[in-house]
């Protein structure tokens, strides 16, 4: 039946991650870094983040589209600049690498700011927010994709999905975490109604002549909207400025066009800055933090959700009791394992 | 009639504003720096961040909650940091004495971060933000301010109107600037909307029970609502964090328990920051700013507007033939130079 799950341990899940990303040609600690996010989106009950992403990952690397084996190079362009040149390897490990180089910078400077270059992105945002607000800093991330989403008062795509991810370190509660995505809806989502044969809500996409539709192939081959209108736009193109030209790196219509058809992930860059809160208030920051903690409590206090919460939830309900992937899934991606051509 | 205008050259609304602010006891370079904001907003067709303002500058010189005279004090607490420490007083002093600073540490670091703390603020982020991109910078400034509007799923104030704003340099056009509030509506919206007795859209605002209002009045007493869902709840509660704790400064609610009625503009923190294209782009700056420009023609090209844009049109017109002030709010302002108590 489609609707059976399989259960896995998460040294499972990590072990098939592993296996599956080495079968299709992954070398060296790049099999690591891409296992890790994996393995955490799927612990977190983040479906289309979690194993899901390794036929995504398996798609790309077959394209041709990313070298598995490069070594990302760190460089140091300023006192509060950090760049890490992926050199056109997945996005993960040129992050992982570059991360202690940009906590050391926001600790000396304040704050600092770190450009991943020539990346392959697949994956949320919020695994590098987290690694840095686990260092007491507070981050922001930010990433092009490819042009799929149209600007408000326009009709053609030229936006990426173009996410914003934030993260607030909390000493006694997990961190305050969102990241989410400046089109209307993901698509993924969009993908996943096409899947279903679903119709999509209305405001999420115009078909190829520009006009609403609530058909998700019409919405694919034409575009999708921005969430929130006119702001959302504005916050898109930022998004675009910010991690494209400003980084030396691709916009999302620069992207889709180098993507050529291939049908790989977005290649281009991502911008992440930090701020270390001992920075503006010294020994006070533990006591600033606490105010911080007074606003949450007023957000629960009135039913309000606070985001990163529930991914947090599942992650110690996961880390006990395995996750549950769809069988069908599973099957898909066993199916990796056995291919020839691989 | 009440729709006269009157017609003011720039510089009448320059000593008009000069003069209603030295009459109601702001002194020094304070009353320079406000008048420029305020000259500012009506040049560039802001109507409720131009000479209006003088009536909210007024009120809360008159409460008493503002310091008219107390001079800035600047700090670079670390090297990628300034902290202006406006003690009470209006904000724009403490941003302009601190800007060369700001503009400095971010041409040394490539980013910079500037904390403008214990400020008055009852005026639009623009100004800042494009005072930062004259120098050839890319900028984002936020602030909250009071506890007006309710996070989603929940039903009483919490955040302020938290703006946003960002700014692009552009070699041979206006820059790209936008400057919006996280909230559904700015508040002065649904003030005008109360004014002219008409009922606002829905999604702006609940009532006192947390029910969804068209009655603006019900709006002001309830909550106004965040703009785009979850997702502006989540943007509200990060310019919270980082123009309010992060800095050392207040929270919305924080501001609006300070004020306990006096009905004076918010008061807290300001936060700024500022990248130096050049720091991680060296010489080939220029080039990536050009493929900024390609982004921008694909927008005009669909006919998305660029935010900013109305701004500067304006400007050209008034520049050339002045602006034209409602006879009404005129009077208004004209009353405030004979009140005898002032």
């Amino acid at each position: 039946m489609e609707n059976d799950m399989v259960t896995m341990a998460l040294d499972e899940v990590d072990l098939l991650a592993r296996r599956v990303l080495t079968r299709h040609g992954l070398r060296g600690d790049h099999v690591d870094a891409v296992a890790r996010t994996i393995v955490a989106g799927e612990r977190d009950g983040c479906a289309s983040h979690g194993v899901y992403r390794l036929l995504v990952a398996v798609n790309t690397l077959k394209s041709g589209k990313v070298d598995p084996a490069v070594e990302p190079v760190i460089t140091r362009p300023a006192p509060g600049l950090v760049r890490a040149d992926a050199g056109g390897g997945f996005a993960q490990l040129a992050i992982e690498r570059a991360l202690s180089a940009l906590v050391d910078s926001a600790r000396t400077n304040g704050i600092a700011a770190l450009a991943v270059n020539r990346c392959i992105h697949f994956a949320a945002l919020w695994p590098e927010v987290e690694m840095l607000v686990e260092h007491g800093l507070v981050a922001l991330a930010t990433t092009p994709s490819h042009a799929w989403v149209a600007p408000a008062g326009g009709s053609r795509p030229l936006f990426g999905t173009n996410p914003i991810a934030f993260g607030w370190p909390r000493p006694d509660a997990s961190p305050f975490v969102f990241d989410f995505a400046t089109s209307a809806a993901a698509r993924g989502e969009i993908e996943l109604h096409r899947r279903a044969g679903n119709p999509i809500p209305a405001g999420w996409g115009i078909d190829a002549d520009g006009h609403p539709t609530t058909d998700a192939q019409a919405a694919l081959d034409g575009a999708m909207l921005t969430w929130g209108g006119y702001k959302g736009s504005a916050l898109s193109t930022m998004v675009e400025l910010i991690a494209g030209p400003l980084i030396g790196d691709l916009t999302s219509a620069e992207s889709i066009a180098w993507d050529a058809g291939a049908g790989a992930s977005p290649y281009g860059g991502e911008l992440i800055v930090a701020i270390d809160p001992a920075g503006f208030l010294g020994a006070a920051a533990a006591g600033h933090l606490a105010r911080a903690e007074t606003l949450f409590d007023a957000l629960a206090a009135q039913g309000a959700r606070l985001p990163g919460a529930r991914r947090h939830a599942n992650r110690k309900l996961s880390v006990a009791e395995g996750v549950r992937v769809p069988a069908a899934l599973h099957r898909d991606i066993m199916a990796l394992l056995e291919e020839e051509d691989a």
